[in-house]
This record gives C-alpha cells, structure tokens and sequence, in this order.
C-alpha cells in the first residue's frame, strides 16, 4: 500500500515502522499500550481531523482512513485508537454548537487531547439524570475502546427523564467517580484498551452536552464515519497478513520441498493472486465509500436519502471487506506452510482481529439491509449501527 | 445501472430497449443478428470511438464501456459486436500511421462501417504471402466475432516469410475469395456471428497493411482494450441477471407459499444483498480498470510499466468481474423458484452467456500472473491474451 | 460410478448406453421422449420396486437410487421419469391397502404400466368431488412429471367438502375427461413430461382412493423416497458433467497452448480433483440416507422421531449434492476451454438440468430445518417437501 | 457425536470430561501437560491398539478413530498424542518382525508404555550411523509430537551408509544422550509436545531396528494411519466449535438485539444448518476412509492397488475434513457476536489448532493427487506424506 504524498504522510511511515517493531509482543501480552498511545500523540496526527479553523490539519476523510489502513497493517488495535479518536472529533463537530466546536477542537489541538468513547449504544446501562446539583452520570458502559488512557471521552447516554433520548457528551477522564477498567479480553484487538467504563455520580457540564446535531440526518453520519473505521480495520489486515506473507516467502526462499517445484510455485502465485485481486476490488469500493462520505460530510444539510445510499454503499464495503480480511488472514497459511504457525511470527494474530472486529455488528443485517433496498427501495433506518 | 449524461446517453437506452424485445427468442434461435446490426448502425454509436479530428464522437473508453455494459444486459452477443467493433477501429489507431487513421476512421463515419474481425491469434490456419501480385490471404480463422455482415475486417496474420512477424490489416468484406461462414454454435453468445471465416487468395492492398504501431508498447493496448470488453460482457450479464430477478419478483409479488413469510422474504434480501454487493465491487474494479486504461491510451508513449500495471488491474478487474458474474446468473434462481425456469423467460441466458464468455482465455492463468507480480514484480508479458 | 452386480444390472448398463446416443440431440428437441420411455420399459426395470410376493423384483432403495443416478449421468430427465414411476409404485405401498397393492403391483408387472403423476401439492386447483355418480376430480394440476404417455397416474387432490384431506387415488390414463398437455418448457430437464393435466369431470373409483396409509407416519415415508430421487439427478448431472470432461480432455489430449504445459496440466487436476472430492462426500451422504431410507422403510411402523431424522439425513444429502451438482456442471468447463461450449456436445445440459431441478422446493429451507433440529431439537415436520 | 458402545467407551466420555474441564487454560499456558497425559495413560485407552494376543484392547481402526475424534472436540492437542501414540502402535505391527512385536506389544501393555515420535521425514538431520560399538544416532528431529514425556520413541533415520534406506527403530527416552525439548511454540495445537529431540552418540539396540516391514505395501500404510489421524483432529475441532457455539447460545437465550427476532433465529439457523451439514458430509467420507483403511490393515498383504485407492480415500477425506472444519470454526462466531471473542471461551482455539494442523503436510498436493488419478489412473506414490 502506497500512501499519496501529503503532509503527513512520512509521519505515519515514520509510526507504523515504530509500531511494528512491537507488535507481534504487545499482541501476546494485550493489555494497555500507554508508550505506543504515546507515539501516536507525538506523531502529531491527533488533530488530521480537526479543521484548519479551528488549528488543525483539516485533512479529508479518504486521507484519515488510508492512514488509518496504513497503521493496520501492522497493529490493528492501535489503529483503532486512531481512529476512533478522529470518530470522537467528528462527534463534536457533528453534535455540538459553534462554541463547543471551537472551544473542544482547539483544545484537542493545544492540549494534544487523546480522545476515547463510552458510546455503546447498545448497553443501556448508563443513565444521565438532572439533578439539583446538575448533570450526573450513573451506571456503565462495555466495549468503550480507547477510554483507558485518554484525556477526554465522548460519552452518550439517554436523559432518565426521557429514555428515548440519547445525549452525547464530552467527559474528562479526570472527573471524579469516574473508574476506566482495563478489562477487555478479546482474543484479537487486544491493544483496543476496550473495556467496561463505571461511573459513580460523574458531574457533567451542561456546556458540554453535545445537543445541536441530535435528530437531523447530518448527526447520523456519525454511523457513516464509525463504520468506515472497521473497513480499514478489515483491509489494513488483511494487507498486513499478505505484507507478512510475502516477507517471509521471500526470506524461505523455497517452496513445499514435495513438490515438483515449478508447480508448487505456482500453486502459490494462484492463491496470493486470488487473495490481491478480491483485496484490490475490495479497497476500490472502500475508496468510493471513503470519497462518498466526504462529499456528503461536505454538505451543509444532506438529505435523508443522500445520507441512505451513502449508508448502502459503506455496508457493502463493510461486506466486501469483511469476506477478504477473513479469507486473507486464513489461507496466506497455506502458502507458508507448517513452520510458519510458530509464534514468533504472530501471523495468526490478523486473522484473530479480523474475527473479533467483523463482529462489531452483525454483517448479515447489513447484507439483507441491501437486498431489502433492491427490492424495495427501503433505505437503512439510521441507527447506532446502520 | 444509470448512464452519466452524455450526447448519446438517450440512443443507447432507445437501441437497449429496442434490443430487449426480441432478445430471449433471438437467443432461442441463435445464428445471425442482422436486423439489429442495422439498428445499432442506425444509432449512431459507431462513431463513438472515432476521434472528433475524423469526424467522430470521440468518446473516451469509460463511455464506450459504461454503453457496453448497459447493452450487455439486455443482450450481450449484440453488445460483444458493438463493443468489437469499436475495438477494430481502435486497432487502426493503435496500428495504422496517420493516412491510414485519416482513410479509414472518416470512412468509418461517412460510409457508418460496422467492423468485424479476423484477428484471433491462437488460429494458425491464416497466411499472408507476398506474391508477384502483391499480398495474398490463404488460409481460415476461427472466433471471428462479428464477421458476418460486417463493412469491413481488421485480420491479422503472419507473414509467411517471417512467421514470428503478426500483421494486422483492413478488409473490405467484399473482397474477392472471402468466404464468412454462419457457423458458430457456441451455447451462449449465441449471436456474435463468432464462426470461421476462409480465405481463398483474398488480395490486401499494401497500403491497408497496419504496421506502424507493431511493436510498440503503445500497439500492446489492443489486448487491453478488448479484455476489458470481456468484463462489461461479464458485468452486463449479472446485471440483466439480477434485473431480470427483480422484475420477475415484483411481478409475482408473493415468496415461496411453503415458507413463513418474513424469513423467506428475508434470505431472498440475504441472498440479492450479497449478489448486488459483489456486483458493485467487481464494477469499482472494473471502472477504475477502465479510467486507467483512457489515462495510458491518452500518453503519447507508455511506458513497459504503465502498460504492465494496466494489465494487471484489468486481469483483476476481469476475475472478479467473471466470478460475480457466474455466480449471479446462477444464484438469482434461487430467489425465483422453479416457475422462473420457464423458456418463455429465458432468464438461463444470462449464464449460458458468462460461462461461454469467461473462457475467451483461461482465467487461471490472469490469477497466477496476478500472484507472480505479487511475489517477484514481474509484469505481465503482452501477448494475445494478456 | 461402478454398479454393484445384481441382476438387474446389465439391463441398466444397456438401457444408459441406449439414452446416451441421443441425449444431446433429445435435449435440444425437449418434448416427449415416447421411444425412450419404451426403452425403459421394454428393459424390465419398472418392476424393480415391486416386492417379490407380486411378482416384482424386490430391490431395495439403495439400488434403485444406485440405478437412477447411473442413468442420470447420461439423461436425467429420463432418469427421473424412471425414478417417479417407482415412486408411484411406492405410493401405492405406502398408502394403499392389501387388496389395493395386490391388484395394481401385479398390473405394473403383467401389464408392465409406466406410471405417472399429478400430485403437486403446492398446486390447489385439482378437487376431488363426491357426486351421486361417484367420485369426480375437476380442476388441473401443473408439474406432472412423467404424466405424458404414463399408463396410470397417481392422483391428489383435496375432499371438496374437505379440504385440508388431501386424497391419493390410482387413475388410468385412458380414463375420459382427462387431458394431458404437452406443454413443459424448463430450459432443463427438458423431457420430463413435466406439463399440466386437465380433469374435466373424470371418474375415480372409489375402489382406487389410496386411503390407508393417510395420516400414518409410514405414508409420510412418501416424500423422503421423493426428495432422495431428487439427490440422485444432482449426482447423476455431476457424474455426467465429470466424465464428459474427462472424455473430452482425453480426446483433446492437449491444455491450453498458453500455458507452461506442466502447470496449466497441474491446474485441470486441481480442479478436477476438488469437484470429484466433493462429489464422492456427497455421494457417501447419499448413500447412508439410501441405507436409513430402507431400514425405515422395512419397520411395520417407524416412529416419528426414526422419520424425523431420516428427513434431515436426507435434507442434508439433498444440500450437498445440489450444491455440488451446480459448481460441477458449471466449472469443468474451466478445464475444457472454449471450445468446448459449442452446442454439438451438450455440456451445458448438466447445468440446465441441475439448476432447474434443484429448485423443486426451496434448498434454503432445507437448510435452515437442520439448523433448527440442532438449536432446538426440533425435527422436520412432514409435508409435501419434507 | 454419540460413541457407539464399548467397553471402553466409558473410559473415553470419562477422559474427556476430565480434560474439558482445564482445556481452555491449558491452550492459553501452552507447554506440556503431563497430568492429562497421565489420565489418558490411567484412563487404559492406550493398549486399544494392542492386539488381544498380546494382551491389548484388539480394537479396530473405526473405533480408535471415533474415540480421537471425540477427545478432539475437547482438547485435540491431548487428542493428537493419544492417536500418534496408536500410530506408533501400530508402526511396531507394521515394521516389526514377530519377536519384536510380542516384545514391545506386550511391555506396551505391561508397563503402560505412552509411545512418542521423532520421525519426521522431511527433516533430514538425524543419522543412523553403524560403529563399532554398535548403532548409533546422531543429529536432531523438528516435529516430534508426544516425545517429551513419554516412555519410549518410535524413531526413524536413514542409515548414513545407505542414505536412501530410511529405518524405523524402537527407543526408550530413558536412553543416555538423548534431549527432549519443550521448545514447540506452535499458536495452535499448543499441548502436542512437538518440540525438537536431539541425539547425541544415542545407542540403538540391534534388535530394535523394525526392518522386516520395510519396502512392502504393507509398511506403507503408516502413512494412510497417521493421515486419518489428522482427519479426526479436523473433525473433532469442527464438532467442539458446534458444541461450543450450541451451548453459548442456550445460556445467552437470546439472538442479536438489533434483529427482528424470528429473522435474525433463522439467519442462525440457516448457517448452523450449513456447517453441520457440512460436517456430517465430511464425517460419512471420513468413516468410509476408515473402514475401508481396517478392510486393508487386515489383508495379509494388500495390493499396491489397494493401497493407493486406499490413499485416495482418505486424501478426499483430509481435504473435505480440513474445509468444513476452518470454515466451522471461524463461522460459528457470526452466531454468537462480539461477546462471544472474550478469552475466557477460548472459542479461538478450534481455528488455531485446524489451522496448524491443516498444515502438516499441503493438502493442495492432496487434491492434485486426486484430479491426476482421475484423468491419468495414476495413483498416489507411498511416500512420508501420501
């Protein structure tokens, strides 16, 4: 994979090579990756997505996800963080007023703010009640990746007043009641620091209630930019596992001794050229995705059904994506053979974030999702997965 | 699949739909197509390759394709003459000098020539001798897709002198000793006119020899051009498929009586999901394959590489164009049901079509080269095929 | 496929070498096959399904499955025709009483009937009516395999004060009222006879209404001897598919000449060796639900749960011979090349016959039983399918 | 999978309850597991391959296999080791002449002789070399699953006068210059203690080189034992995977809130449906493979053509055991979702322990095999692997 040039680029050259020195070791360990969290910050890549105005980079979502394609390639997990921390400045801009905007990603740009999330939709555990002192959080939240370590959190949870309604909100990590447990045990993105977040009458800022985006279709582009992230996730992997593949081809210098040889190297280039090509078809779809997006992003007031193909369109990236990553980090084994299953090479480990990561939400809704457009017209409701 | 906007966006969906009409009983009966040759002729579409200098549309390739593919899927065998036509006259620009693109190119427009060819390269039954009387053709080829009622032919042949030497060459179809026979009957594609063509002392006019382009990397492009004819052909097909599928659902508005409704309408979105998903993967591939074709044939002079990386994403591009397409035009039955294999539908034309086309040249092979640049960055040769 | 001896087996082998001179030809007329249907007849093997005390053969399942599938790879749709006969001859055990069986066993033998059917449950537009002249039928019945040129039919149809009482009745073919249409069009399986039937008032002998075994776990055996004739006409058409293509390549004697001839060579066996891997797994799945289907079919009363797993045994053979008997029939061309799809050697007809009778009743259904029985225990209930 | 009945089959459900109950952790910690070990030597499992004259269980293959199946789809790192000891069983009946048969048979038996290997024929650093103070080893084997921990070796080396002349030789692991290695680091099949031995001036007994079966068809069915070994680690991790998934989703009750819940349980179902299906297909080939291997075992003296359609079934077996059972075990997470990847399931392990051992030996070489003797009649050379 060839990154375009651009003004960051030879920073995230420069932090893929730091990360990959580490990662087959920090993958067996998992855990927390606070000093790689740390280069990450350092990179100056925190504020890509931060707007020229308001002191960033300004870059374009194709960029920020070729980037974030780039870095998992060689640690997933903490491409994720990443990301999801550019997904958690979108939020602002997405939700929140102008003054929130300016007051939040400026202080993302001076204060170098790491930003993580307690937004799991689906765990209804966290309540935001109004109380006489203000705003207070109880409860948890699960799967809150990148919460351990950062400075600040996007937090969403419904107003107890009314269920139906949920809120973000922007949340320092040093709030007091507020516990960030190091729990996440999956058995691959282990680096994703995804564990549970409790909070224990955490006060929330009424100015930091993020309120102006909720309910109109440019709020829900939220979705759009989060599930754009796994595709890279996907396609970074898969990417690495051929990356690894062909490095150590290259360093056996032999093929399966029982085969006649011309043949068993060919057996080889049939399979790796199965796997490019259905990569290949899979990034040019994720590219149009990526560039959709960031025409629809740029869209003062987009419309509900701009907002629906941009949806259809990501789903079927997700799709596609999902299926290569998984076929990719499986079968380069069969051109490696046995010895290549030892694990100083940790090749096993893409496979392992792949499965974990195409779990995030079910594929087969997204696939009937298309099917049901096909034969109906009936564009994906927006929701915290579609 | 909608058109972009074009000046004849509107004679390509008159001459699809005037295709459509009669395309299940034309497949039916098989053998020649001329009547709907007249049409396409009458559209106007065959100047669309002819560059404005000579008085043509001057379309770029994405157009030519975008055209091919909308007609393959109403009927292929007649969007495989019209898109082989426009690879004839890309031949005279690829091959011929100046005059010869002068002559031949406004002829193409003021006489509305529709061109066949005589070109397929495996064939060695075909000869061209200098004779005291000049050049001379002895001899047959096979696979001559759209020969039969064509204007003119591009063949091809070897010196007999120097049988490693393939010229190219134009011919009038009324030359004396040619003989095109309405012999193919292949089980799909069942009109392109794809039978023999003999050669009885069939004189060439010196000055129609097409020799300035052989040789250079430039001249290569002509097996790019025409396989990424192929993958319209493939794509067109799937979508008819897949059109065919939608139509013929709405139409009967009901699911299968055995089955509880909401799941069965269900696994029918699954399975249309998953189709149309590959379906716009393998047409990302294709329109990026056909956006980097239109770049190279812009240079003056390629590049060995710009050539070799060209091919390859058309290699791409073609397998995995010919899977979805196969598995498309096979699947969709499977949402149908058993009344759907009614002849009166003639819905098993779309895979008689594919599995016809997809063996032009083995697809096998495009993958393994796919895999051999992977591994030790050698491009594919240009040859006949690749 | 090798037959195992018995007596019956050379009549077989001479009866498949008798189809197989005409097979191609035949396919591309459709219609009715009368000749052929006297072959079968004349070869004695109408009565293998009659057990012995009627004069009948006696074989057990397994071997008649074993005989189906063997004529099935040269002419399936004569396959199946010989396949519904024995079926109707099953219905009559399955469901008739003594006298019943005794009277019309021994007239398939003496009179050596073929047999026919007008039983297609998903169609409702047969009634029975109970006249003061006796019972009538009225109405028409579409998907009557083998009803053309049969000596008797099996009939079912609703009580008309009844309705949810679906009746089977002996009906000889010669009865007034009747009308058999020639008028099936599948693109495949194309001489299967399998049009509509008209009865306008047609008397049925109340001595004929096949009432015994309704409603008896026995009687539902019915539709796992039917749904287990379907798996061997998938087997049949890749057994078919596999040997032309051997056939073919063996004549040919030669691969691509594209290709380094030892590699291209190595890919044909690759794939050849896949599709006869697959298909030997499914035949061995195909003969266990043989071997299960005889050992329920000899107990005087299975239980529900013994015809409960043999449904699943057989929905599992079912799966995986159709889906074995699609990629079969449609991937040996990829060994064969292009040639190979001219319409003089038929190859495509495998396919044809394949797709359309895997879709007899929907395989997705099948699918989702087994996984049902595995989450809940639930075993298929018996219908028309399953 | 239900054991059929046995004496010993108590034996077998005991053991593999007791190793359930620490699999999880003991694939995390790796290493060796000499406790379980213990069990299964306690369990008296391993005299089942002994024949009952020499005071063994006599049991035939089917039965050895259907047990290694079983433990496999608990723990098949433990599951190996049982089986390989069987083959090293069995390696003294092949190649061991009377005398030594009854010698190691019966200590087998006597002193409870867990049997390991080091004869990994592609590794070719070890030497038999014939002093003056008699034979001697020397060198090291990779590969060598069981051997630390247990009683006695089967080793095999090419005597280094006569390199082509591969021995086979009994060794006890008490013998001096002798090293085990704990040194296997594979990330799957983490407990089968196929580290590295290395033998340094180590004696070999005369009398305990196993010569007499050397170069016969007999002898060469070692070969075909130790491959339907694998097939079973295959199948067993398949059906735990199942198992595994089957329970999680009992106790969670509930399918994926998102869903529409009847269309979400049948998307469960229907890829439930397909994996079972799938694996019972692979099961009936897999138990054909083995019948017919005990037909063979108890020729006196098999045919080269026995042998080699022998080997054909069981490469078939392999090669459809090994899909279905990669395929099983990541699929069932799309079942289950994200919380189903935490490591306390060790749900990962199935796909690890498939995934390395599919890689014993390539199992394209398997499928080649078969399309060779499809179209040539060629059968499979006896070799290490085949």
């Amino acid at each position: 994979m060839t990154l375009e040039p651009s003004p960051k680029r030879s920073a995230v050259v420069r932090l893929a090579a730091e990360l990959a020195g580490t990662a087959v070791e920090r993958d067996r360990q998992g855990g927390t990756a606070q000093p790689e969290k740390a280069l990450i910050r350092n990179s100056g890549l925190l504020t890509l997505s931060v707007p020229r105005e308001h002191g960033g980079v300004g870059s374009e979502w194709p960029e920020i996800y070729s980037f974030t394609r780039y870095l998992a390639a060689v640690d997933s997990s903490l491409a994720h963080l990443f990301a999801f921390h550019h997904l958690q400045v979108a939020t602002i801009q997405l939700f929140g007023d102008q003054e929130q905007q300016a007051r939040w990603l400026r202080r993302t740009v001076e204060q170098r703010l790491f930003w993580g999330n307690a937004t799991n939709g689906r765990d209804t555990g966290l309540q935001l009640q109004l109380t006489e002192q203000g705003y207070r959080l109880h409860g948890s939240k699960s799967f809150c990746s990148g919460a351990l370590g950062a400075d600040a959190l996007i937090v969403s949870a419904p107003r107890s007043a009314q269920p139906a309604d949920r809120v973000f909100a922007v949340l320092p990590t040093s709030s007091v009641g507020l516990q960030i447990n190091n729990d996440w045990d999956g058995f691959g993105q282990r680096q994703t620091d995804s564990g549970t977040v409790h909070f224990e009458d955490v006060a929330v800022d009424e100015a930091d209630l993020l309120e102006k985006g909720i309910g109109t279709v440019r709020g829900t582009l939220r979705t759009c930019v989060s599930q754009l992230v796994l595709v890279q996730i996907y396609l970074g992997n898969a990417l690495g596992a051929l990356n690894g593949a062909l490095d150590y081809l290259e360093q056996q210098g032999r093929a399966h001794p029982d085969a006649q040889e011309s043949v068993d190297q060919a057996f080889i280039e049939l399979r790796l050229g199965d796997l490019w090509t259905r990569y290949r078809a899979a990034s040019e779809l994720a590219e149009r995705a990526s560039r959709e997006l960031q025409r629809i992003w740029s869209l003062p007031a987009p419309s509900a059904s701009d907002r629906g193909e941009l949806a259809l369109i990501i789903a079927q990236a997700r799709l596609i994506a999902g299926r290569v990553a998984l076929d990719a980090t499986s079968q380069i084994f069969d051109t490696l053979g046995a010895r290549a299953t030892s694990s100083r090479y940790g090749f096993d480990r893409f496979w392992r974030n792949v499965r974990v990561h195409t779990l995030h939400d079910p594929l087969d809704l997204k696939q009937r999702a298309v099917g049901r457009w096909l034969l109906t017209g009936e564009l994906p409701t927006p929701s915290i997965y579609s």
